[in-house]
């Protein structure tokens, strides 16, 4: 029996499930949920999704953490976060849900889907001018991984695309833009903004009406639209039911909200240009990444560095 | 002036914009519509889409048709049609628009789409399993220029792609089934059919219930779904509607009917598992088309062949 055992610290999703799944991949270890008993000072690896505050800094031998999820926001808030290795997930399941997300709801603005619906449920035949891809500019906030794989799916559907980051990025086939200084630039040139951000001190807000009024008004579409397939905490909900009233936006689609899930009183349900999903953009699935995380301890324990470790000081 | 004379025959678009766009880049020849006089005899070039039946047969001197949007079955049915060359469209913007469509709504079934919208109605936050895209077999039929682009373009979004065509066809990155013979394999290995099929003696009526109930009864999405964006004349639209109504088919995005418009009564607006856009997948854009129309023109004038010429023995 391997001593060196792990904590799947989970809130929200089955628990349960993460669980089985480790000890069948791993039945030489001990894997232990952190609603049941466990020995602290065995726990060398927890597996976590929005755990409890200050759980980690019980675990004296801890060696890592692993977030399940894309976004470390919350990792990162717990005031007693141990000082060991973070390391974010990378998969290319998890890529591959959140394009077919950003793809899907790309193209529902661009071939105006929500004007058909209408028209079918008044048995309307009645068609629209319908702009090609490339006269339609989609502009990405965030060029992780995840960005940049939305950003060439988009290209290869030939939409013109690009991106924005905090630091510089080259990603081919797009126009990247970076930094406070280039991202009225960036703006003034996105029809589709879709965002894929971390939740950081800096972008907390960042969707608030200040920047929908920066977003291009002369595109194809009837005015600028937004996609947040991020965090919630990057959106500023009240600014974006306002500036869908005032036509400052003609549009948005909605997964992530500031407080998930979200509250059946939301006017965002039932406003007629905003589209909700819950959370369900990139879903982690237990199959790929109870893998991918047993593979980073192999190699940890072998000796070699860890993958994807998250900075702790940009928040991501 | 170029007595080289063109005729723009158009029922249903806007044949007015064609005119002006052919004046407009040939202001060398006379360009006349069908609705006005104009001297058969100098009519050398014939530019249709669901021209009169008859009207080709009063033109002497002609020398090539050409079909402004990609189905030729209206022109095949004309009894009077001359034997000259009829030339199909073939363009880039055209495809490109067939395979955003293709993707729009081959997504808004792989994600569920119609759940999440009837949830966000009754203000409901649940996420359903979700199959990756790996995990969803399309199937096309017809594997021309337009199916050809989709494929790829599902491919790569990761997808699991087969293609159907009357003759065998190879398409890089997916399995390609053709012919009666090998019509059952497809069928039973496709959870969402997508239908490009042109219209001939032998594709018509291809849509009903027979072919439903071969498709795959074990796939991820809670059963087969059919997307037809080939022609109306290909389906039995009773039949789609008595599948839908007893699970054989899950759902059906129709872009085509078997009467366009589609009429106030019928019952595929109103049906909860109905998606009814009005013919509008891939429309002519005058801009990218009339210029091809008169390069293939001048190629035949410097004496070289038209390109992409009609087989009218297949009809496509």
């Amino acid at each position: 029996m391997n001593e060196m055992s792990l904590l799947v610290a989970i809130t929200g999703w089955e628990a349960e499930v993460w669980h089985r799944r480790f000890r069948e991949l791993a039945p030489e270890r001990r894997v232990y949920l952190h609603s049941d008993a466990y020995p602290v000072e065995k726990i060398r690896y927890a597996c976590t999704w929005k755990a409890p505050h200050g759980l980690l800094a019980t675990l004296p031998n801890l060696e890592a953490v692993f977030s399940l999820g894309a976004g470390v926001d919350h990792l990162i808030a717990d005031p007693d976060l141990p000082d060991v290795p973070i390391i974010r997930i990378v998969d290319p399941d998890l890529t591959g849900r959140m394009s077919e997300y950003v793809v899907l709801h790309v193209l529902m603005h661009h071939r105006r889907q929500r004007l058909y619906d209408t028209q079918q449920r008044a048995r309307v035949w009645r068609e629209h001018r319908q702009p090609a891809a490339r006269e339609v500019r989609v502009g990405i906030m965030g060029l992780g991984v995840l960005g940049r794989d939305a950003a060439e799916k988009l290209v290869h559907l030939g939409f013109d695309v690009a991106g924005w980051s905090r630091t510089a990025k080259a990603v081919p086939g797009i126009v990247s833009f970076s930094g406070d200084a280039e991202l009225d630039a960036f703006l003034e040139r996105t029809d589709i903004l879709v965002v894929l951000l971390p939740l950081t001190d800096e972008t907390r807000g960042i969707l608030d009406r200040d920047l929908f009024e920066r977003l291009a008004k002369d595109g194809e579409l009837g005015g600028p639209i937004v996609i947040n397939a991020g965090r919630g905490g990057l959106q500023v909900e009240e600014d974006i039911l306002a500036a869908l009233d005032d036509n400052t936006l003609a549009a948005a689609t909605l997964d992530v909200f500031e407080r998930e899930p979200l509250a059946p009183s939301s006017r965002l349900w039932s406003h007629p240009k905003v589209t909700v999903t819950p959370h369900n953009a990139a879903v982690s699935q237990p199959q790929a990444l109870t893998r991918y995380i047993l593979d980073q301890i192999a190699r940890h324990e072998t000796g070699l560095a860890f993958e994807n470790v998250v900075d702790r000081t940009a928040g991501y």
